[in-house]
């Protein structure tokens, strides 16, 4: 089992591609609990909760603590309560990512003229009123966060725009770009998994879909890499980044060979 | 008079601002079509036909003929007209920009990944689903072209998001930007309007509210130019950019001063 104590786990095609769960994902999930081994789910996910993020995937069948759930929403407040805690903040994006930010006590702004921070994630409900909202807090002067920069993210209708949209559509206009991107491969991303976790990186193995954001999440930050092929990425491309996984599995189903010592 | 014969007229910000026609340009607007002189609208507006401008005109009691109009999904139609007649386009905007391509016979393709050309303009009721069909258009190769690339537009609630912003949010994440811009300042848009009046540049009167677009079009072009303050500049900024105005003006209605030789 070459010695891997912990895991940090990508959703978004890795578990999960839309709505449906990928095959073998669940069960390889399963016998890690089982075998005691520490869990974190890892998503540059912004646009929705811990508890929805939860309620998602029991409803696939898959039961997992909210604590084992480290989306971009939640290392958002994280960081918002931690450097910034009196600030008043625009999103830019759904409710989940409201909701999650209230559980760390980050206060909405009333308008976009008021707002420190504009904190930016995935809208698939986005309006031109809303951009514009967004805009108006740029040009007034506000931060901007985004909880990641992901061009695309998998879904069940293929690859689909992802925050790098959002993050276009105001900031190319306001000639301002992000002063913070929260999600992975950032090192506030990776400690925050760590921290969950209670290990250091050398004991630790992310698996995900993704070379620029979970591959390099490892690589920059001393853990081992397991790329799976069920999202972005394809086999063509595996090996073609700059950080290298160490692993290339066609699904996460893969891992049982590794723990299998296979 | 200082001998212009012909003028070219913005119109969001000069003539109106929202669906509010501002103070006075009503009148100047008749007084220069009953001297005689030739005038032509040139506006970087691209989300609406020449069609539904004429109606918004003559809705605030402004008739003009549609041969004055010259938008930029007019001057859009006429490049795919002459540069790519046959060539499938995919839009990212409103039906006025789809309606005025039609009258240059210019064809829609059925899906993004069938398009030559992707056209973007502002998109007021744009929707996520809406972005990811362009940026899937950029992906599968097609060529971009963009009405205009102005920031922002003013309009009745204040300075709005413009063409940037729908840019910005499907050229930032596919990492390509636009091969042609259509709109003013452009060498197309100042011969697309010359065309019309049929007047060589230095007997023309560029007026409008834009440093950027309006002002830059006289200056690249050896036009004159008057700046109006009922829209984007305001007097701090009047002679602060790259292109400075001949003439700043409160409003249009500036202009019968010069028309009286004052």
């Amino acid at each position: 089992m070459s010695g891997f104590d912990g895991f940090l786990i990508d959703l978004d095609g890795t578990i999960y591609r839309g709505d449906l769960l990928i095959d073998g994902a669940a069960d390889t999930v399963r016998r890690l609990f089982r075998e005691g081994k520490r869990v974190v789910f890892v998503s540059n996910r912004g646009n929705i909760s811990r508890d929805m993020c939860k309620a998602k995937l029991a409803g696939m069948g898959l039961d997992v603590p909210a604590e084992s759930l480290l989306l971009t929403s939640t290392a958002s407040g994280m960081y918002l309560k931690e450097r910034d805690p009196d600030s008043a903040v625009w999103v830019l994006g759904e409710q989940g990512l409201k909701d999650e930010l209230a559980t760390f006590g980050i206060r909405l702004a009333p308008r976009p003229e008021d707002s420190d921070w504009l904190v930016i994630t995935l809208h698939e409900t986005v309006t031109y009123r809303e951009l514009n909202m967004a805009f108006r807090a740029i040009r007034s002067g506000a931060r901007i966060l985004a909880t990641n920069e992901d061009r695309m993210v998998p879904t069940a209708e293929g690859d689909s725009l992802d925050v790098a949209g959002m993050i276009g559509a105001v900031c190319h206009p306001a000639g301002r770009w992000p002063d913070v991107v929260i999600g992975k491969p950032s090192e506030w991303m990776a400690q925050a998994a760590l921290r969950t976790l209670g290990l250091p990186p050398e004991r630790c193995l992310v698996i995900g879909d993704s070379l620029h954001s979970d591959i390099a999440l490892a690589k920059r930050h001393g853990m081992s890499a397991a790329l799976v092929l069920t999202g972005l990425a394809d086999h063509g491309s595996a090996y073609g980044g700059e950080y290298k996984p160490d692993y290339v599995w066609d699904s996460i189903a893969g891992l049982n060979g590794l723990l299998e010592g296979v």
